[in-house]
């Protein structure tokens, strides 16, 4: 009868969080979030639900991924597959309230009902910025300095890949490529990384495209060298395109100002072979290789799409942004160590001698509480071998013992669980002595 | 055909949150999980969704406002309804990795499918701290002083009411009433706020109950005075019961923890009229009034429940609990003008006074970010009135001008949006320039 049994059970896809690995995604999620902050970005929230008709035929094949159901007042309703169109939703419903160019960032689980396997979930947390009306250049060169200062703060070694989708236009132009096949020519490049070169040309012989056509593709994706080499060497293949100057003068843009850019260990490079999957980039697009590791994809991508957010009078209005899967960049800073594993937050577990100190306990609570010092208090007057152990076990760096004996001098005795030194201490100073934190 | 026609609409019950709310609200969670932490609970999150098995059944006649539907797969799935049963879930699948007492807490959405009205949402935030595996009196009060030191961080003048399901399980019995109508004499009794003395009369004759009832009851809910003379009162009356005392001891070591605490704004009291509506209540139950306005009702409440939650191998979990429903206690706080309404966080607007010196500004930019300092470069080149109009609107407190005038004496001038003062500044030194935030 029962699909569980009577078993608890979570669904296959699906993630708890413990206080362990729930405290160092916060600890990332504060980052990211503070690098948004220092460029601009404020926070926005949207529903897990919308009308299903706001996000179907938004994602092509993808549509069929979308969670979505009939309510109990039988309207067509879906779950979140990502934060770009309700993104688009709400700029469009509150035009009037929003100051432009709007920059918001959202932190927000999605859903997809795809196949569940090793670091893929139904249920995932994106980070996006966006900035929101604005055709500028300068918005596209933020976009790519705030990737790099993610990565700095994150400590990533990392690689911030650029392509403009302009000069992708003009490969296809240059290939004599009708526009509405584009999207296949550029779902096949976007396949680079996978498949390598005799993969990609496999692809395109299979469409098919012309020898002339895989040709010039290879010449492209065979591009490399120093940015100012790349940009030269695409200029020389696709110059004589119409679509071409004005997504070279995007990347040259973003070059000049990244020479003198501080990005840590975080490089950037211009690179043909980026091509992103969505239909609805205009411009600039960019991917972020994780280099200890680059079979983790991308970490941070995004890119410019001008035609799918509009405003009040349905013009479309020009944006620019980034995104974070945080499940996937957590796996990759995992899989080098880059997490750093904290088990409590807890500064200070006090040992119960027995429930006639309760009150003594509880007042000796409130004065490290006062200070911001956080206590737990051992709920029973068990053994004290047993209660240094729940304090250790729990990874709380402090302990405070105030017995009889204390209680009668007015002292405490703080032993740090991590050396296992001690220090006896006035009652009265407690609430200004320095505890230290688990690390 | 489409139910939406179109138009960009979000569902009835559901709340988009723009920045200057959202941040709000961030500063209140922010608040409240400082308490939290304080009082050594850590973070936990759990899915969404859940197999619809474990949610139903467990919210009585509201079993009917859960969002449910059959998945792709054909599961039957549900939206999370509370944070409490996907404890219990969590609680017995991780037992063996959870140190207890477990003191967790978890901010997170809910959902239930109830007619949207003025501060009732389809979709709300909840916000729990629970501690499992903790029979003791002790962690009774901890959650008290919680509820305390939250109402003390947000400045709100609220009353804290307090009772013990054993104390109305002495009363069902003095009334003897069996077991098994228990409950719809408390839930007749939890409307004593809404409906007063005679609104609970008429709904008891109804059930009906007896003459000699109505007259304990009465007496009962007439029980008033100083907490140690409710105390008193309620022995006089319900002290025959033998599941008196330990309701009793429970409320009484709370009351005189409570004697000498600091509690600012906040108060406390026992009061005889407090039920809480939900069944699985076994101890201490208390709600949290409003005072400027009661109205709102409770705005953080809990109890301790030992049945619900279970181990590994069955057998009960001792809980004691509070939660907070973000939504209510913003629209209260909003009520009396205590949510300081900030636009941004943003400190600094570069005014671009053309694009030939783009390079300085993202250099500018990139010193103040480097030193935490939040920056937004104006994208275009326009009018000078027009870009401060603009910093104006979106209410950043600094505006920084930087033309060849300044660039060429190495200077830039820091304009006050708030008092439109100026200062001409050292570029060298801008970096350590104690820029103002919004307020």
């Amino acid at each position: 009868m029962s699909e569980t049994n009577g078993k608890k059970r979570i669904l296959s896809g699906f993630q708890d969080f413990l206080p362990e690995k729930m405290m160092a995604r916060k600890r990332i999620i504060g980052k990211i979030k503070s690098a948004y902050e220092l460029f601009g970005f404020l926070p926005q929230e949207t529903p897990v639900l919308e009308y299903a008709d706001l996000l179907l035929g938004k994602y092509g094949d993808n549509d069929k991924l979308v969670y979505q159901f009939r309510d109990k007042g039988d309207r067509h309703v879906a779950m979140r597959y990502d934060l770009t169109v309700p993104l688009s939703r709400v700029v469009q419903m509150y035009a009037n309230d929003i100051s432009f160019p709007y920059r918001r960032y959202q932190v927000g689980m999605v859903w997809r009902a795809d196949k569940p396997g090793k670091g893929r979930y139904r249920e995932f947390m994106q980070i996006d910025a966006d900035i929101v009306s604005d055709s500028s250049m300068l918005a596209d060169i933020e976009t790519i300095f705030l990737d790099l200062q993610i990565m700095k703060s994150l400590s990533i070694d990392a690689t911030v890949r650029m392509n403009d989708r302009r000069i992708l236009d003009s490969l296809a132009d240059i290939c004599q490529i009708p526009a509405n096949t584009n999207s296949s020519l550029f779902r096949i490049i976007d396949k680079y990384d996978k498949i390598g070169m005799s993969g990609v040309m496999d692809e395109l012989r299979k469409v098919p495209f012309s020898k002339e056509i895989l040709t010039i593709v290879k010449q492209y994706l065979s591009i490399s060298g120093t940015n100012d080499e790349v940009l030269e060497s695409l200029r020389k293949l696709l110059g004589n395109s119409s679509s071409f100057q004005v997504g070279y003068d995007c990347l040259s843009a973003i070059n000049n100002a990244l020479k003198d850019a501080d990005t840590s260990l975080a490089s950037y490079r211009i690179d043909p072979t980026i091509a992103r999957g969505l239909d609805y980039y205009t411009g600039l697009i960019f991917e972020t290789t994780f280099n200890p590791d680059p079979e983790y994809g991308s970490i941070c991508s995004g890119g410019r799409y001008d035609r799918l957010i509009k405003g009040f009078d349905g013009n479309s209005l020009p944006t620019v942004g980034v995104s974070i899967g945080l499940d996937r960049l957590f796996a990759a800073m995992e899989s080098i160590n880059l997490i750093s594993q904290i088990k409590t937050t807890t500064q200070v577990f006090i040992v119960n001698f027995g429930n006639q100190y309760l009150g003594e306990y509880l007042r000796l609570a409130a004065d490290l509480r006062g200070n911001g010092i956080s206590v737990e208090i051992s709920p029973d007057a068990s053994k004290l071998k047993k209660q240094l152990r729940c304090a250790d076990v729990k990874g709380i760096p402090n302990v405070i013992l105030m017995g009889s004996d204390e209680l009668e001098q007015g002292k405490v005795v703080v032993r740090s669980m991590i050396d296992g030194s001690q220090a006896v201490i006035e009652r009265k100073d407690i609430a200004s002595h320095r505890f230290g934190i688990a690390s």
